[in-house]
C-alpha cells in the first residue's frame, strides 16, 4: 500500500496536462426491446486506466459501456449502450484528444436489425443474422489528426501474435494483450496480467491488481506518447 | 409505509408450512468463454415475491440468473446462469414444493453451439444459429405431483390475450401479464402493473411499487393455491 501511494505521487505529472479518452465495459447489441447480445466484460481494467490516468495528471474522459461501477473521481463519464453509440462518442472527442485506450469489449457483430416489438417463439431452430459493427480503434487510429492510440487484444490462444498482428493491421501506437482464459484473470477477476507492445519493443507486466497494472500501462504510455512518432 | 406495514402484519400465515420455489432475473446463454445472448430482466420482481412469500410464512427458494440484487432475508438462493441450469436447479425441487413462480426471464434460445475459444471476427455479414431452450415452466406443470405453477407473460403488445393463451397451453394455475413497453414499467423499473389471471378469473392490480405489487401476488397466490383444483 505505501508501494503504491509512493508509485501514485511519483506518477502524477506523467500525463499533465494532456487528454484522455478511455472506453471501457462491454457493449450491449439489442435484438429486440427485452434481448441483446453482449459479453463478460466488467469495466474493472478501464476504470483503473481512468484512475490512474487521473493520478498522472490527465484531463479524463470515460467512454463506458453498462457495467455496475462507480464513476472514478475527477473522470468526465459518458454513458454508452452499443458500439454505434460509442464510435459515435469516440469520434466527437477523438481529434481533440492527445492518448485514446481503446478498453471495452466492443461486440464485433449486432442483430442485421432490432424488431420493435419482442420476437416470438418460432420453431425448435432458428438463427440471427448478423453485421459488423464498426471498428471504433481502427476508426480513431485512421483519423487525422490523431491522437496517441492504444488497444487492447483479449484472447483465448495465441495471445500475442494476435496482439502483433492487431498493432500492424489497425496502425496503433501501442496495444495491450491478455489472455482471457486464464484462470483466476481477465473479465470479472480484479487481477490481470498483460503485455504491453509498441512498434519497436514489448514489456511484459507480471500478474497484479488491476489498478496496479493500470498505473503500470500509463506510465508506458506516457513514455510513448511523449515520443515524435 | 404504515399500510405496508400492516398489509405484511395480516398476510403473515397465507403461506405458513408451504414451500415456494421462485425463479428471477435473466439467463445468460454463451456463444463462447466471453460472449453471450440475454436480456433486460432485473431480477428484481422475482426477489420481491420471495420476500413476500417469506412474509407470508412460506420457505422460500430463489433459483436465480445473474442480477446484481442480494439475496433476501430468509431465502435460500440458488445461482445458475443459463436456461438449462435453470430447469436443472427447478425439476429438483419442483415435486417436493407446494408452489412454482417461473418469474425470471429464461432465454427463448440458445446458441446451437458453445465454442470453445472465441470467435473470430469472419465477413461483414454472419449468422447465429440458434436452438430452442427447454420450456421450464410447462416442463413444472407437466409433472406428477406438481405445485400449483404460476407463470408470468412479459410481452409488448396483446399482453392479455397472449397471457391467457400461455396459461392454457402450458397448463398453469395462474399467470401474470405484464407490459414491459409501458413507459416506466416493467423490467429495470421499480414499479409495474399487471393482470393475474387464473383458470376461473382475473384480477388487475393497479400500478405500483414492486414489493406492493408482490405482496398482493403472493395473497391472490395463496388463495387460490388452498383451493381444491
Amino acid at each position: 500500500l505505501i508501494a503504491e501511494h509512493a508509485a501514485a505521487l511519483f506518477a502524477n505529472t506523467a500525463l499533465a496536462g494532456k487528454r484522455v479518452v478511455i472506453t471501457a465495459g462491454p457493449t450491449r447489441e439489442a435484438l429486440d426491446p427485452v434481448r441483446y447480445l453482449s459479453n463478460h466484460s466488467s469495466g474493472k481494467m478501464g476504470y483503473a486506466l481512468a484512475r490512474a490516468a487521473v493520478e498522472a495528471g490527465a484531463r479524463t474522459t470515460l467512454v463506458s459501456g453498462p457495467v455496475g461501477l462507480a464513476t472514478p473521481e475527477h473522470v468526465e463519464r459518458v454513458d454508452v449502450i452499443s458500439a454505434r453509440d460509442m464510435l459515435a462518442a469516440c469520434q466527437e472527442r477523438s481529434a481533440s484528444c492527445d492518448i485514446f485506450i481503446a478498453c471495452a469489449a466492443v461486440a464485433d457483430y449486432r442483430p442485421a436489425e432490432i424488431q420493435d416489438q419482442k420476437i416470438k417463439k418460432g420453431g425448435e431452430h432458428s438463427s440471427l443474422a448478423l453485421v459488423r459493427n464498426p471498428d471504433i480503434v481502427a476508426a480513431v487510429a485512421a483519423g487525422s489528426p490523431r491522437p496517441f492510440t492504444v488497444g487492447f487484444a483479449a484472447e483465448t490462444r495465441d495471445v500475442l501474435n494476435y496482439a502483433r498482428d492487431k498493432l500492424a493491421r489497425k496502425n496503433l501506437d501501442m496495444i495491450v494483450a491478455n489472455d482471457v482464459a486464464a484462470e483466476g484473470l481477465g473479465f470479472a477477476s480484479d487481477e490481470n496480467e498483460v503485455t504491453v507492445i509498441w512498434r519497436e519493443g514489448e514489456q511484459a507486466l507480471a500478474r497484479a491488481g488491476k489498478q496496479t497494472l493500470a498505473r503500470q500501462i500509463i506510465q508506458l504510455i506516457a513514455t510513448h506518447a511523449g515520443q515524435p512518432q
